[in-house]
């Protein structure tokens, strides 16, 4: 770097929790980075960081973003939006110090960057005024089918990715009208939507994972779950591709 | 690998296209796979196997899966099926039989493999008989909205991924129903999906990304193409995320 240039910001997707799923571009990425940052709940290092141990620069800056505690506060309350706004402002500042002073800081995001990453809050404050590169990842829903063996979209089939945050009828409503569908942010909302897909007919085939391509990755048909404790790591899958060879046969064996 | 063992069946997802986006679990896999398999047009060598070139054994077999030339067949005709069907039969029994010879077989796919992947047809006729694994990769349309720098999907919003090939009305209707869209297989759906985006009031958004991640990219926003010219290798992203920062600062701008 030479005097005077101002740093690069990367956005980086470490992917869904498994290091081997980084891409190469990644580990280079990381490798060379001044500083590295990253979002994480006060007093824990997020998952992200875990992932990227061994990759980084023995003399590197580490830049923690730590959310502010809000769990006194309503989500949909104005307070907790200008606190949650002002710590996104404050944290943009926070990485644009060390671009100003020329040091190229990657931005860890779970997953891929720009697929609901909270680095995106980054990214729209600082794009324009510092140069950027995004760096995808392996998504979680891609870790999960695979993890899975499950082929999720062919041919002309749609898939709705669908927070689990949604209203129930909504949730219903949408599951009821496209060919695949993948839920993120399942946690609390389990109940919800185990009815949800009950509903609209497609919790026959709904797939549950939690912590894809994690050491303690677990699965299991949804209808077979006995419980409804799910992490924050979790999401379902219900494939397309109906007339797939494989389910034809399966449909017959069931039969009989 | 042991007498008698039979091999291994690996999906290898190769990314959107450039090579430094593979994982570095597939760079790994392919370095101790057997055989490479991959589907081809006839006379061709596909993406998947250009972007792996140099990552593969010196002495490895490689075979090409040539697609049977149907330029002359109507897609919906029985005639069609039945061809495309015998060809993954006989596809996947040409793999079995460097599996049954104990031999790994790593299958290449471009993007990742069970989303929209042809590797499916050999996966679903496979998956009983032999161990399988599938490395996912970075799909297409990752690769595209980090290239444009485009966040797509924050919060509660909705993605829907929609293919091309779906009929006009059903696709405005879609695109009117969802947050965030991402519409695969372009080429020459482009003046359809183009009318259904500005019936559905969602052209002003859409981005057009050909090649995403290649040597020869190129990106436009939609409303600003001059031409409905479109390669195989093209996608149209309509971002979500309405609220976000920079929009609202761009809307404030473009309003005075
Ligand atoms: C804020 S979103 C981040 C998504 C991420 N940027 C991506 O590309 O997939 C967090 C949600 O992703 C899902 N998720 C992330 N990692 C996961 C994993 N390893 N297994 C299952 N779900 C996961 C969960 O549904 C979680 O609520
Ligand atoms: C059969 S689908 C395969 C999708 C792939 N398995 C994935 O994960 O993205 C082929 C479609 O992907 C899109 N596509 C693939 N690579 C692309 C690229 N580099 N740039 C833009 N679109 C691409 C195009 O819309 C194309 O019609």
């Amino acid at each position: 770097m030479s005097a005077g240039e101002v740093g690069r910001l990367i956005g980086v997707g470490t992917g869904p929790g498994d290091p081997e799923l980084l891409t190469v571009k990644a580990v280079r990425a990381l490798g060379e980075a001044d500083v590295v940052a990253y979002f994480a709940k006060a007093g824990r290092n997020g998952n992200g960081r875990a992932v990227v141990e061994g990759l980084l620069k023995p003399d590197l800056v580490e830049l923690p973003l730590y959310y502010p505690v809000t769990t006194e506060i309503d989500k949909d309350a104005e307070a907790y939006k200008r606190q949650i706004t002002d710590f996104y402002n404050a944290s943009a500042e926070a990485v644009a110090v060390h671009l100003e002073a020329g040091r190229t800081v990657a931005v860890l995001s779970e997953g891929d960057p720009l697929f609901y990453g909270s680095y995106m809050h980054l990214h729209v404050r600082l794009a324009g005024r510092f140069p950027v590169e995004v760096i995808p990842g392996i998504t979680a829903m891609s870790g999960c089918w695979s993890l899975a063996g499950l082929p999720l979209v062919q041919g002309d089939d749609v898939l709705s990715v669908l927070p689990g945050t949604m209203g129930e009828g909504e949730l219903q409503r949408r599951l009821a009208d496209t060919e695949a569908a993948v839920i993120m942010k399942v946690g609390r909302n389990l109940p919800k939507i185990r009815r949800a897909l009950a509903a609209a007919g497609r919790l026959e085939n709904a797939v549950y994972v939690e912590r894809g391509t994690m050491k303690n990755a677990a699965m299991v048909p949804l209808g077979e779950k006995p419980d409804d404790e799910a992490p924050y790591f979790s999401l379902v899958l219900v494939p397309g591709w109906k007339d797939r060879p494989g389910r034809e046969g399966r449909l017959r064996e069931e039969r009989g």
